[in-house]
């Protein structure tokens, strides 16, 4: 059987702002989104008194979920903080454990953060940074610098999104401001 | 079985070279690589005699061939002409004939051919266009500018390259220029 062919097509990306046009899905991260991932719980309820911050934007250009499809994506993770905690994404496993994801940072700075298991591995990403996630790694971004954190994504249309296994056990460290500067914290309980 | 697990990895994209570092592989393409992909024998003659020009360049971070895997790379198209066809790669299809593949393009500009079978498909090409190469299509980049076209590729580590059916078969069209504008030219047979 012949397979159903696909019309190539291209979209624009403004480099600067991260902007792809046109982009079939645009997810808006407010901090409400994201009850509890911060360690800060009184920062974080202070904040979403006051309002309820956007702390990061996607936009995505959709093909079929097939395998051998590639999803392109661009994440605008602006800069800010909940209590000393800087902002950060969600975070998340492949469902098709074995999916990988290739970073290309536009502008900005931060650190990706990666964990499988009891493992845990971090980055520093600037513009021109290639980051490689390999299969089986969850993966989130942290934006620790003053402006938005700006990058392009790929991966296999067949990876899908499993965030509760990050919502419910975290990364096992955060990145924290001190004296102004970065500083990976680990969220292990202390034994009492 | 626990999967053997790859740590993560970062590389460095000069975004204007088109440079990538560490990169495990670099291949150059010389005319002499391409022998009867132009159309116009004697201008390829001539340049053989005079000097064996470089066509272009790729920079790329291999990992394992598997499914999930993603692979990056870098392609350095420089300007110039065959006669009067624009400098191009030689263009493959995948092996594994249902894999995509993502061009960022970084700089320069030119035209992206795409076919399978029958069917033609051009994408003009630039700083900040998004290029998709559905499964099943072959595809070939052509520079029709004065500065090298340069652009980053991500594609599924498990597609592989049949360069064989174009060296055999061709592209349906070539890019020539005409009173210096790209113009597209059938390679079709005239039926005497």
């Amino acid at each position: 059987m012949k397979p159903t062919l696909m019309d190539p097509f291209s979209l624009t990306l403004d480099i600067t702002s991260g902007q792809l046009k046109p982009a079939t899905s645009h997810v808006q991260r407010r901090l409400s989104h994201m009850r509890g991932m911060y360690g800060d719980a009184v920062a974080e309820q202070t904040l979403l008194e006051q309002d309820d911050p956007l702390i990061y934007e996607v936009f995505q250009y959709d093909v079929p979920n097939d395998n051998g499809q590639l999803l392109v994506c661009t994440t605008v993770l602006y800069p800010g903080q909940v209590g000393n905690e800087y902002y950060m994404t969600k975070g998340h496993y492949h469902v098709k454990a074995d999916a990988a994801e290739v970073y290309l940072v536009l502008s900005g700075c931060g650190k990706l953060l990666m964990q499988v298991d009891d493992r845990f591995s971090v980055l520093d990403i600037g513009p021109g940074t290639v980051a490689y996630v390999p299969p089986y790694w969850a993966h989130r971004t942290v934006n620790t610098g003053r402006t938005p954190c700006v990058f392009l994504a790929v991966y296999p249309a067949d990876a899908g999104h499993d965030y509760g296994r990050i919502e419910r056990d975290g990364f096992l460290q955060r990145v924290v401001a001190h004296a102004g500067e970065p500083r990976l914290i680990s969220t292990h309980k202390q034994a009492s």
